[in-house]
């Protein structure tokens, strides 16, 4: 529905943090981006060739993709000047943001005139169901985070990549705007109503083959007090035989709540796991996944075999040095 | 905003849980219920009069408040026809079901037509900022439950009533239609887009004299796989200083989740409190609300009794034998 390949818009983002949306499609379908567009002051870069808008034309590029998330999601005016100018020079254009492309009447106008599309795959398409809680056939793991942003998505497309390769039966299924837009389909959890987050995930993983797995992106964190309620419907919605816990250690407070500090794997696990067997009694937690980008690789290894040792459990950096460690124990539940 | 008083429309509500909005009104403004309007084959009955239409208008009636709350908030058919009906006799129309009553091209062309008005008390008026988790001057208490419609909205207004009385500082704090439909102010949270949930409920009660209580209504229960989002955003946004277990022990299974077996009180306690202590570490479990409606006087004090030795907690039903240990746990935090 998207028209590939993109151009990544980067915008002002403060960090690379904030770029999870560009990074994510980089990382799981490089073919898909032709270069990085980045605005005066950006403090995020992928590492793509930065291109001009006419550059990234030349080279194929189809759609402008705006890779970055900002807290609220509101498109500033320095922004809205390069989507203008994007529509006119032939781009379609499509976003994540709560701030809808499609709420803006200049781009409306622009995208009417020129002929283009504006996608805002945030925006659910579907009237969700209330969840009824009934017992799903086939295999469910969710990913859990101590914080936001500590690795979820990437964990659960690390596995959905070596369970294929392995002759598996997996199916990433997106909760956000980065796994809809490198998947072209998901539930987009963070703009649905209240009263339908869980049935939205129970619509998004339903019956299946007995040996089939939806390994759901998790958002948010039990732990994190802005966007906790939507970790709590992914864990009764999904009903998860199977739990990874996600963390990221070299972080000191939460993620945007200064006030706040991550709690350890072992108090995810302790609060994860009862409220997951609400759900799903048989559901186990599996393993770990550590997100060590600010560690050595020595300092990377060292931690994991600290955190099997005391947790009992398989725990890796799926990006880092793969995911199989995770695969083998879900073939092995 | 609402025009009173009201006739209570109670379709054909299977039973009186059905009727939980207008139980509400009956029960905490009685003063605006003139009577109530049931079509053939209502389980519920409130114990006003039976009134026709005209009858109601007779008497003084200004607004039909549609009383009961159906799972997905469909309007029927027949109860189209009543609603078509009192527009074309003067009433104006309330409810707070999912189903717009400002959605039905039918209902709208006739309050136009007959300059006649739909208040739809669900849907948020206000955009709501994402929960920043910063602690907030003065007190608050949530009445959390092991069941939805357990008491959770009861128990707050009892207590407000009663703090009220002894001069105390106290707030109820609606979050669902029956509580704004009775005070006219509130956050209709299961309306509430995912990301804002705890946001709102920062909204709703915000810092305050250090010796007033927010009296925050609950929603369904953690322990409730449909709605457990839901909770847990009211207990982060809420940030507690106090919680209630609220209880209906008669039950053999969860609302509308034949599968499901309720929890314990220490279920709920083990469970809730450790949660509400991530946004306020000095959060207590000060009592336990019990919804005695099926069980005779003796068994209640009995079982009040029994739950108080257990819990080492004071224990009342507050519709029953009013709040007032619940207000002498909070006046002594």
């Amino acid at each position: 529905m998207i028209q590939t390949p993109y151009l990544l818009f980067l915008g002002d983002a403060p960090d690379m943090l904030a770029a999870k949306v560009a990074i994510g499609i980089r990382d799981w379908r490089p073919e898909n981006a032709v270069g990085q567009f980045r605005l005066e002051g950006c403090g995020a870069d992928l590492g793509l060739t930065d291109m001009t808008l006419a550059e990234a034309k030349a080279a194929g590029a189809k759609t402008l993709v705006i890779g970055v998330a900002n807290r609220g999601g509101v498109i500033s005016k320095e922004w809205k000047k390069v989507l203008v100018t994007a529509l006119e020079e032939g781009f379609d254009l499509a976003a994540g943001l709560h701030n809808l492309l499609r709420n803006e009447p200049d781009l409306v106008a622009v995208a009417e005139a020129t002929g283009r599309s504006l996608h805002d795959v945030r925006v659910p398409e579907v009237n969700y169901p209330i969840a009824d809680g009934k017992k799903r056939s086939g295999k469910r793991c969710l990913a859990v985070g101590t914080d936001c942003s500590v690795g979820k998505m990437y964990t659960a497309m690390a596995m959905e990549r070596d369970m294929r390769e392995r002759g598996l039966k997996a199916t990433f299924r997106a909760t956000g705007q980065t796994g809809i837009l490198i998947t072209g389909d998901g539930v987009p959890l963070d703009a649905v109503i209240a009263d339908f987050m869980a049935g939205s995930i129970e619509w998004l993983t339903p019956d299946n083959e007995e040996d089939h797995w939806d390994l759901i992106e998790g958002q948010g964190s039990l732990f994190h007090v802005s966007f906790s309620g939507v970790t709590m419907a992914l864990i009764h919605g999904g009903q998860p035989d199977a739990l990874i816990l996600c963390h990221e250690p070299t972080r000191s407070h939460m993620r945007g709540l200064p006030e706040y500090t991550p709690p350890s794997l072992e108090d995810l696990r302790d609060t994860a796991l009862p409220l997951a067997r609400i759900a799903n009694p048989a559901c186990q937690v599996v393993g770990v996944s550590i997100n060590t980008q600010h560690m050595t690789e020595d300092e990377a290894k060292a931690y994991l075999a600290e955190v099997e040792t005391r947790m009992g459990l398989p725990a890796t950096d799926p990006y880092r040095f793969g995911s199989g460690k995770l695969v083998d124990a879900l073939a092995a539940l």
